[in-house]
């Protein structure tokens, strides 16, 4: 069978390469293939375990590729052949294809410690059954031990907390977050974690999974035994590149399937995006190692839409996250400011803080702190950070933009604004221009 | 007694021009003279009437001046020199300046109709003793009528329904709020109004207000009449521009204080921002009638850092406003469609609308709709319209950037934006980026 676009994979990255492609090839068949039978929500995976409850609500409709004329074919795929343009599914059919565009997604590492291989030690996995296995036992359990204080961690180990449970994270860096966030911000966040009685253990790695046939325990370096009868991985993925080195595609340095900013492969008719893709960051195009489902959603929009004869570009990976730990949003975009400065800028930073409602006795006023980092020299904005009020998950969008077009401080500080008492900050106290304005000062003064 | 910079007004503009005034010039003598005691946040008058509660509770506090060492003065202005840099206080004293910077305001049109002079006929004065006399009166009121369908009316019928008096409007135009949003936000915003019992009368003008000493109802043009204990003017209002037309300076064709983009006045010295300065379009440079707290501050932080030797530039207003009315954010930036296809643009529209949660099933879920105008021959963003949850309030100032920064909707498709289940739809759904896909496929498509 002949399709004009292949797209194999069916998360976010998938999904939207076909919806994308369906888009600029009105006139286009074109066919995803995905193993699984249910698709998993990515970023609502940790939300199952507490606040929505299960994994059947968190799922991807699959009338996003029915009602976009998509065929959908549920099988594994055996094999690409560039030089036939055919893909081999497990089901035994064959498909050619005229642009083929890899979704693959990424495998949660598993870290080779001693026990590892215990009954109730989970990854992360995509995989709904599995999911839902791991929901009954999380309802069960009276100690929970999540590995790795990244965003996922914190946020299995805060819903975990909610069926009860006794609730550890061991995180190897000095504080959880801290990949992404400057210190200052990685306290608030751990400070939301303690207050739901959540423990911490920072600067410590397990050593070991403890127990019989189960976990019973956890052994840190330390030596400290935190006792877990279950145990969830956070400590990253791999992007799953089996099917493109087999087809003879080009791997990048830091294990993706190499592409150009068209999301282009090695091979001029197979595009790749999402978790299996390498990244490049934004930020002088070194490999990047983020790997998130709003940039595998971006590179599937340049994927989907440059298979189908557009030639849209990736200007490289900025990064935006947004987290919510005991109510309060955590986002940051770009650099951090020691990010910044380990990559050799000599940064100026700005903050400002203020309730996000004017006058402050409007109902819900609640804190929203900004941070941006600045180049010095030129004065154009590498990064944002952004702690408080829930709206500062749409506001990191706003920083983001101003990465994107590499805005200066002193554009940030004259921007124009909306403001209203009832959803932000007043227009004299607002906290992008006011941090943007605080950064221009310390500049000035230097 | 001299000031290196002297500002004569004490709300939003004045405060910022002053704050940046000492931002920019840290070793300089800055006065700031206003004439009213206490000054109302101007953005949250209407609330003092129903959430808020009281006119003391909506200040702008003077801290902002003294804990800058800006020196306040209480005190009318009666006239300024230009030739010996001189402004004359109400209270006798001189003062002698080396930059003048001008934010006197603005006052509400009173329409010219008969019985407009009765008892309990109030504008929106921001006027701390007349506002306490208006909330005492609508607290006794039965039926208060506004007259005027903008943003202020709106707010101000909301909040006083919640006093429990029958409110309606009466709006000149066929919608309220029809000069910023395009007719189905319009009648977005209407439904939300009446779903709270308030009664609209569009396509209607006041004609009379009716009564004896008192206003009793108010006569429309139909013929109706509308009982009315109190009337609330809301239909705009005129620069306070007296004293600076008494000092010869210019004035511009809109009535404002006339400036350049560095928002110097016909005086070098002499600087103007906010309410009492004319406007210019960022689209084309044309004169604005717009007049928002948030331009004001960008325009004083514009006036206030030029004053101490700075060269920042007005790009123009791109106007960027933001209501929650029945509990549903309305924001708007940047030109709508009809007043950009009014303006000669040829227009491509984009629309998208998912909720603000992924999965669905997450708590707070609540839809929220974009729509994005551009140029059709060069697909530069021109303005965007949001409506639904709260966080839209926020989302529109990533619109602002992206109008201000003149971007494609090609590039807005490929924007990277953060998401996350309890904050913003998934990325697949972000309307945002979904808007501008749509309004791609439709240009593609003609």
């Amino acid at each position: 069978m002949y399709y004009d676009v292949v797209v194999i994979g069916g998360s976010a990255a998938g999904v939207t390469a076909a919806v994308t492609a369906r888009r600029f090839g009105p006139g286009k068949s074109i066919c995803l293939v995905r193993k699984e039978e249910k698709v998993s929500i990515p970023c609502g995976i940790p939300y199952i375990f507490g606040t929505v409850g299960s994994p059947e609500k968190n799922l991807l409709p699959d009338t996003l590729l029915t009602g976009n004329g998509v065929d959908l074919k549920v099988s594994g795929v055996s094999g690409i052949d560039p030089k036939t343009h055919e893909v081999a599914l497990s089901s035994g059919e064959r498909l050619e294809y005229g642009k083929l565009i890899l979704a693959t997604g990424s495998t949660p590492i598993v870290p080779r410690i001693p026990g590892v291989e215990k009954q109730n030690v989970f990854s992360v996995k995509k995989d709904v059954p599995y999911l839902a296995d791991l929901l009954e036992k999380v309802r069960g359990a009276r100690n929970i031990v999540v590995v790795g204080g990244g965003f996922i961690g914190v946020e299995f180990a805060e819903e975990c907390r909610k069926n009860g449970a006794e609730v550890s994270i061991v995180e190897m860096l000095p504080h959880c977050l801290m990949l992404t966030y400057d210190e200052e911000f990685c306290v608030m966040a751990e400070d939301a974690l303690r207050a739901q009685g959540i423990q911490l253990y920072t600067g410590e790695t397990a050593s070991a999974i403890l127990g019989g046939d189960s976990v019973e325990a956890v052994k840190l370096a330390s030596g400290r035994e935190v006792p877990a009868d279950i145990v969830v991985l956070g400590i990253g993925v791999s992007p799953n590149t089996d099917l493109a080195k087999d087809a003879g595609l080009a791997i990048g340095p830091g294990r993706g399937i190499q592409v150009d900013r068209y999301m282009q492969t090695s091979d001029d008719d197979i595009y790749a995006c999402g978790d299996c893709a390498e990244k490049y960051s934004f930020f002088g195009g070194k490999p990047s190692t983020l790997r998130l489902a709003s940039i595998a959603t971006m590179e599937a929009r340049i994927a989907g839409a440059n298979a189908c004869g557009a030639h849209r570009e990736n200007p490289g990976v900025i990064g935006v996250f947004s987290t919510v730990l005991g109510g309060t949003a955590f986002s940051a975009a770009g650099l951090n400011e020691k990010v910044a400065k380990e990559l050799g800028f000599s940064v100026v930073t700005g903050q400002a803080e203020a309730v996000n409602r004017h006058p402050g006795s409007m109902p819900g006023a609640t804190n929203l702190r900004v941070k941006l980092v600045f180049d010095k020299a030129s004065e154009i904005l590498l990064g944002g950070e952004i702690a408080g009020a829930l709206s500062g998950g749409e506001l990191i969008n706003a920083v983001s933009v101003c990465i994107y077009q590499r805005m200066t401080a002193s554009q940030m500080a004259t921007l124009q604004v909306g403001t209203h008492p009832a959803l932000t900050a007043s227009p004299v106290a607002y906290q992008l221009v006011n941090a943007a304005e605080q950064a221009l000062m310390k500049t000035r003064a230097s």
